[in-house]
C-alpha cells in the first residue's frame, strides 16, 4: 500500500518493495508522526485549509491511530510510517484524512519526527547519566578513606584516595550530558512548512507550527531543512564517546577487579563463572560495558559513510538513519542502567595484594622533600630514582634503607627524610585545587551532592 | 538458567542477567551447536567417555532439540545458546546429557558454532555473487550494439560499448567471491578439543573430530584457537567492499537514470514516486543499495573497534560479535538478490539526451590521428585540445569545423581528418585487450558464459 | 637526551628511542608549550618556589628558546616538545632553567599544550567558515533571479531559486561553527597543577595560573585533567561533519557542472584537463572537497579506536593524538580556503540542458491548484501523476496538453488551469517562510549579511 | 607545469594548482614510474611505435631520470610524478621523450605504479612478520619450563607453559602473511594497455607488456582496470588486523609486566620512566604498539569512506589514496621491527607474584578427577565450584583442605584427590594436540623452526 500509485504503472515487485519498505525500522517513530500530523493539522486549520470541523475529527482520528499502533496494530502493510498513519486515519475517518497531507511531504516529515523523538529522549540519557553520577558519589561517599594506587601507564604512580578515583568518573559524565544537552539545542528548529525541498504553497504559520510542537524556531532555508541528518550524527558521536568514556572505567574495574590487583570487589552479582573452570568469577558486565563502544562507534561511522557523498537534499539512502538512530538510543540507556547499578556492588579492598604500601610510591615525595631542601627539581628527580634503583638492587623497600644509605646516594639527606614515607601523609601534602588531599575530595563530593 | 550456579552465591539481578545473556543474540546458531555438539559426542565416544549407548542417546536427544529449536521453542529462559542446547538435551535424555560437556568449554563450542555457521552461508553469499554476474552478463548480452559515453570526473571520456561497461561489474564481482573464498580457506580449521585455554584432559582424536565436521584441520594451538576473531573481521570485510563496490555502480545508475543524463531507462518497479511531486520516477532501489555500505562499514569498524586492546584468550567482550556477523551476512544476501534482480530492469536508452553523439569525445581519436601521422604525442594532444577548444568558442561541434578551419590550428590535417569524427569508428579502433572493442566484448561475455 | 635517565640502567636502544620520540610530531606545540612554561613559572614564583630573579631569567629563556625553535632549530635529539623546552632552556639559562618542572608532570603539560594550540586555531577555522558563508552569500546575491530545478533523489522535483540553493550551504556551516565553539567552550579548563595524576604538593594557585593562560577555570579533578583527550575528539567530529556536509556540495557541484546537467558552469582555474583526452574538463577541486571527508572521518575513527579500552589517566598510547590533531586543523583551513574561493568561480547557466523550462516539474502545482478547487490532496496527487504519465504517453509536455485532454484525465480542470505551467509562478507561489519565494530569499540574503 | 594545457584557457591560480598537485604525496612512486614507464616504451617499439633507437634513448634517460629523482631532485614544479617523470625525461632526451605518453593514460599508470610499489613492498612486509615468528620461537625456546597462569576474562584459568603462550602469537602472524599474500595475489593483474577508459589504439601486446613488469597477466576489462582501487583497501586491511593482534599482545605485556601481575620482565630498554615519579618504569613500547591500530584503522576506514559512493572509473578522488597506502607499509614496517626486537628483551619471571602456585587454579583438573571417578561432567563441575568457594571461605587455599574437609563437601574423594594439585601435572594431563602438553609445544616450535 502506497501514497503514490498511480504515477507508476505495471505490477510491483514484493522483492523490491520489501527492500524499499521502511516500516519495520520505523514504527518507533509513530508516536511523533502522529503528533506532528496533529500539529500540521492545526496549523492547516489556522491557514484556513481545514475547517474546524475537519480539524476536530482528525485530531481524534490520530489519537485512535496512535492508540491503535500502541496496542500493537500491524503496520507492514504499509510502506513507512507517515503513509501508515496518513493511512489508518483515512480508514478511521474517511475523506478529511485524505486532506492531512495538504501541502506536506514525507521528506519533511521525517524530519519533524526524527527530531521529536530526539527531544523526548535524549533528556531521558541525560538523566540516566546523572544517575550514574550519583551512583558515583554514593560509591566515593562510602568510602571516604580508602586509599589506592593512582596508575598511569598501569604502572603505580602515586597513592591516591579511592574516592577521589571515583570521582574522576564524574568529568567524563559531565561532558557527556553538555554534549547531549547541544545535540539537543543544536537540533530545535521545526521542518514543517518545507514541504518537498521548496516550500509549501500555504500560507503556514511556521512559528506558531514550531512552538505548538515545543520547537524553538523554525528551520530557516527549505531545501537544509530536508537534507540535514547530521543532528542524528551529533548524537550518535555523543553517545559514542560516553560509550569509550565508561569502558575506559570498565578496563579500570575488570584490571583491578584481577586477583593480581585485588583493589576491589566485584559483587558475586556483577560476575559469572565458566562452564569449564569452576573457580572463575569473571567480570562480565564491565567487559560487556567496555564491548559496547564497538557497536556505538559502529553506528556512527556507519552514517557517516551513508551521507557521504550523497548530492544534496532528500535521497533515500537518508532512509537507513532510523536503526542507527533507534539502537544508539535504546543501547546507550541500557549500558547506563547497567553501569550505575553496578557501582553499586563495587567496594575497594583493603586487603588485596596492591593495596599494601609501597614506598617506591612515595619516591615523588622524596623529590620534593629535596626540591624543599633547595635541590633543583631536576636534580632532585634524580636522586630519588636513584633511591628507588639502588632499594631495588638491595631487594629492600625504599622504606627499609637507613639514613646512611641515603646519605651515600647523596649526603643532604636529614633525619626527617624518612617521614617521607607515608602513605596518608603523602596524599595530605597534596595542596593543589582539584587534588586528592581529603579536603579537596570532600569539596568535590559536596559540589556534586548539590 | 545457567550452567555454573554452585560458584557464585546469593540471589542474581535480573538487569544484570539480561544484560549479560546473549541466547537472543545466538539463536541462529542453534543449528551449528547441535552439529557441533552431535560430533563432540562422537569424539567423546571414540575416546570412551561415552558408551555407544549414552552416544545413541546423546545423537537422538540432539536431533529432538535441534526440531524443538526450530519449531519455534522459547529460549529465553536460557543464558545462551549452549547452555540451552545442553540443558534442553538434558530434558529430553537425563543424566546422559550432563556428560556432554565433558572437557568442553564454551569458549571453543562457540568459535566452532561460527566457523560451522560460515561454512554454510558464504557459499551461498558466493553463489548469490554469482546470480549477479549472470545477470550483468544477460544484461551486457541483450545489448550488444548500445553505446554509451565513458565517464571519468563523470566528464565524457570516450565511447565504449554499454556491454564494455555493464561487463566492469565483473572483476569486483569475482574479487568479492575471491574475498569470500580465501576467509572461509583461512577459518577452515576446527577448535573443539582446545578446552577453555590450555587443551583437554580428554585424549580426544582431534583430527578425526575436525574431520567430521567437514573442517580440513584443527586449529594448532589452544590458546590462539578460543581468542581469535578476525575470521569474522575477514568476513564483514569482505562483505563491506562487497557493498562499497556494488554502491559505485548503484552511483552510476542513479546518475544515468535521471532526466539529464537518460543513459539508462529503469523499469518502473525499480522506481518510487513522490508523496509531494507526482511527476518523480526516484530510483529508490538504488540509493538503498548504495546506502547499505554505510551499515556494513559500520558493522566491520564496529566489531574492530571492540576487539582493540582485548588481552588475549575469551573475554566476554567477543559475545558481541554474533549480532553484525549475523547481520552481515543476512544484509549481503539481501543486497545481492535486490541488485541482481534490479539488473534485470534496466535498459540502456539509445534516445536519452547524453546518448546523442558529440565529436568532442572523439578529440583523442583525433590525437591518434595526429599521432599516425608522426606528431608526438604531446604535441597531437596540444592540437587536439586547441581543437575542441576553438569548435567550443565557434559554438560548433568539432565535427562541424571545416578542413580550412582544422588546417588554421594544425597545416598537416589532411583530406581524411573529418572521417575520425565517428563513433562506432572510434570503438573498432582500439586494439587491445580488455578494450572496448566489439570483439573483446564479446570474447568477455563467452568466457564469463562459460 | 631524557629527563629521567637515572632510573633506568644500561644502554638505550635507538630503535626502540626512535620509536618512542614524539618529537617530530610535536614540534607544532612548541609555542604552546613556551606559553604554558611562562605562566607556570610565574605560579611557582606566586607560590614562592622561584625568586622574582629567577623568574625573570625564566622568562627571558623561554622567549629566547621560543625564537630558537620558530628559527628551525633542530629537535631530534630530544624526546618529546617538553623535554625540548626544557633542556634548551637549561641551555639558555642554566641551573635556573631546572627548577622549572618542579612539582609539574608532562602528563598535564601535554594536555595544556593542546588545550592552548585548539584555543588559537579553532577560532581561525570559525572564521574561515565565516568566509565561506560570506562566498555563499555573494554567490548567491549575484544572482538573484536564476532559476534551476530542485533535486530528490538527483531527481528534478521543483524548481528553485539557485540563490535558494546556495544559501542552503548556511545551515551547514553555521551547524559547524555551532559545534567547534562548543568544542572550545568545554576544553576550557586548564589542567596545570593536576601533577602526574594526584595533584601538586607546591600551593599554586590554580585559578590564577588559569587565568593567566586564557581558560575559564581549572580542571577540577586531577585524574580526569590527566587522562581526556575526548576535546580532541570533539574537534576532530566537528571537522569530519564539516567535510562530510562540503563534500555533499562538492558532489552536487561535481554533477551540475557535467555536461548533461549544465546547471552551473566552472571557471577554467576550478578544472583541470586530461592528460589522454584533450576535451576533458575536470571538476577536480571539488572532487578533492568530496574526497577530504575520507582521511577527516579517517582520523576521527583512528583516534577513537587509540582511545578504546585504555586504562584511566596517562597511558602512553595518547601521544599517537598529536597527528590527527595537527593534520585535522590543517586540513580543514586548506579546504575551507579553497572552497570558499572555489565559489567565487561557479556562476550558474542559463542556456543548459537542465535549466529549460520542463512542465512537469509543475506537476505538484498542479496538485496545488486542484487542492484549492476543493479536491482532497490525495486525489489531487493522483490526477497530477496522471496528467504526468499521459503526457509522457503522448510524446507531450504537460504543458502542452490542450484543456480537452486535461479535463480527460479529471473533468474539474478549468480555463486557469494551465497558467499553472509558469516556473516564475511557481517559485512566487511558495507562501512559507525558509522557502523559495523571492522575497524569503532576499531576506535571508539581508540577514546574513548583518 | 603540466600536461594539458592547451585545452584549458586563462591563468591558474596557485591556490588550486597547489591543492590539486599530488606530487609531494606520489614522489615515493618514482621508481615503480620510471619502471612502468621503461616496459611500456618496450611496448610501444614492440608496436613499431617507437623505433630502436628512440626506445633505446628512453630506456637510458629514464635510468637517468629515476637517479635524479634518487639523489633528490625537486619535484615540487610538477603536478604529480607522472607528469614529472615524463617531462624530466623530455629535459633528457628531448622529442623522443614526447612521444612515451602515445596511447597512454595516468588513469592506468597510477595503477601499475602502485601495484608495482606493493610488490615490492608486501614481500618485505611478510618477511617481517617471519622476523617476529622467529623471535616468539625464540622466546619461547628459551623458556621451555616456564610456567604461567593462562587467563580468561584476564582471571587465571588453568596452567599452561609460558612457551605455548607465546606460540599463540603464530597463528595470528601467519593469519596476517595469509591475507597479505592473497591480497597480492589478487592484484596481480597489469592495467596498462587500458588507456584513459576504453583501451588502446595502439596495438600493444599487453600480456607480453604485464609479464615484462612481472605480473601474472593482464587486466581484463579496461573500465574496471581504472577504477579499482580495493587492491589498497586489502592491504590496509590485512596491516590493520595485523596491528589490532600484536596490539592485543602489547595489552597482555603490559599487564603482565605490572608490579601486579609481574609474570614478566621487562627490559630497561623496552621502558621509560616518569618526569615527575622517578619510580616508574612505563612499558612504552608495547603501548605504542597497542595504540598502532588505532592510525591502521582509520586509515582503512578513511580510504573506504573516500570510495565510498564514486561513481566507476577515475575520479579525481582517487588521488588521495597514496598517503594511506604509504604510511599504512612504512608503519606496518616500524611495528614490525620494533614488536620483534622488543620480543628479545622479556623474560618470564619464575619470582612474580602471579606466578606462585594458587590451588583454584586446579579446579578444573578436580572436577576432571570427579568426571574420571564416574560423575556426569555437569555435576563434578559443581562440586569443584563448591571446593573453590569452601576453601575461600575458611581463607584457606584448595590444596590446604583435609581429605575429611572435602568428602564432607562430596563423599565420593578419595586418597588420591589431593594429588591433583601439582602445576606441573596439571599441564603434563592436557592430551589433544595444539594443547599445552610440553610434548605439543615442543612439537610446535620444532614445527616452526623447519
Amino acid at each position: 500500500m502506497n501514497v503514490w500509485s498511480r504515477r507508476l504503472a505495471g505490477p510491483r515487485d514484493p522483492l523490491f518493495q520489501a527492500f524499499n519498505a521502511s516500516i519495520v525500522e520505523d514504527r518507533f517513530l509513530a508516536d511523533a508522526e502522529a503528533t506532528a500530523s496533529a500539529a500540521y493539522a492545526r496549523a492547516l486549520a489556522r491557514a484556513s485549509v481545514l475547517t474546524a470541523a475537519e480539524l476536530d475529527l482528525i485530531l481524534v482520528g490520530l489519537e485512535r491511530v496512535r492508540r491503535r499502533i500502541a496496542f500493537g496494530e500491524d503496520l507492514c502493510r504499509f510502506e513507512d510510517i507517515h503513509s501508515a498513519v496518513e493511512l489508518l486515519l483515512t480508514e478511521e475517518i474517511g475523506d478529511a484524512g485524505r486532506k492531512l497531507h495538504t501541502g506536506r511531504s514525507r521528506n519533511e516529515q521525517v524530519v519533524a519526527d526524527e527530531k521529536l523523538y530526539l527531544k523526548a529522549e535524549i533528556p531521558k540519557i541525560v538523566a540516566a547519566i546523572g544517575q550514574v553520577r550519583a551512583a558515583a558519589v554514593a560509591l566515593a561517599g562510602a568510602h571516604p578513606d580508602a586509599i589506592i594506587p593512582g596508575y598511569t601507564h598501569l604502572q603505580p604512580g602515586q597513592y591516591v584516595l579511592f574516592a577521589h578515583y571515583v570521582l574522576s568518573l564524574l568529568g567524563p559524565l559531565e561532558r557527556a550530558q553538555s554534549r547531549l544537552a547541544e545535540t539537543l539545542h543544536r537540533l530545535d528548529a521545526c521542518p514543517l512548512g518545507s514541504g518537498a525541498i521548496a516550500g509549501s504553497t500555504i500560507p503556514l504559520d511556521r512559528r506558531t507550527l514550531a512552538e505548538d510542537l515545543g520547537f524553538a524556531e523554525p528551520t530557516s532555508n527549505s531545501m537544509d531543512a530536508v537534507s540535514d541528518r547530521t543532528y542524528i550524527l551529533d548524537v550518535l558521536y555523543a553517545l559514542a564517546v560516553l560509550h569509550l568514556d565508561l569502558g575506559r572505567f570498565a578496563e579500570d574495574f575488570v584490571i583491578f577487579a584481577t586477583r593480581e590487583f585485588g583493589l576491589i570487589a566485584l559483587d558475586d552479582r556483577l560476575a559469572t563463572s565458566s562452564s569449564l573452570m569452576p573457580q572463575k568469577k569473571n567480570p562480565d558486565i564491565f567487559e560487556l560495558v567496555r564491548a559496547s563502544s564497538g557497536a556505538a562507534v559502529g553506528r556512527l561511522i556507519g552514517l557517516m559513510t551513508t551521507l557521504k557523498g550523497l548530492p544534496s537534499t532528500y535521497n533515500k539512502d537518508l532512509q537507513t538513519d532510523k536503526r542507527p538512530l533507534r539502537e544508539g538510543i535504546e543501547e546507550a540507556g541500557r549500558v547506563l542502567r547497567v553501569f550505575g547499578a553496578a557501582l553499586g556492588f563495587i567496594r575497594p579492598r583493603a586487603d588485596g595484594p596492591a593495596a599494601k604500601p609501597d614506598a617506591s610510591l612515595l619516591a615523588t615525595d622524596l623529590a620534593d622533600y629535596l626540591t624543599e631542601k633547595g635541590l633543583p627539581f631536576r636534580e632532585a628527580h634524580g636522586v630519588a630514582g636513584a633511591v628507588v634503583a639502588y632499594a631495588e638492587s638491595q631487594g629492600k623497600s625504599c622504606d627499609e634503607l637507613s639514613l646512611a644509605e641515603l646519605q651515600k646516594l647523596y649526603p643532604g639527606f636529614g633525619e626527617d627524610a624518612r617521614a617521607v614515607f607515608s602513605v596518608r601523609r603523602s596524599i595530605e601534602r597534596k595542596k593543589t585545587s582539584g587534588s586528592t588531599h581529603p579536603d579537596e575530595v570532600r569539596a568535590a563530593l559536596n559540589r556534586e551532592r548539590e
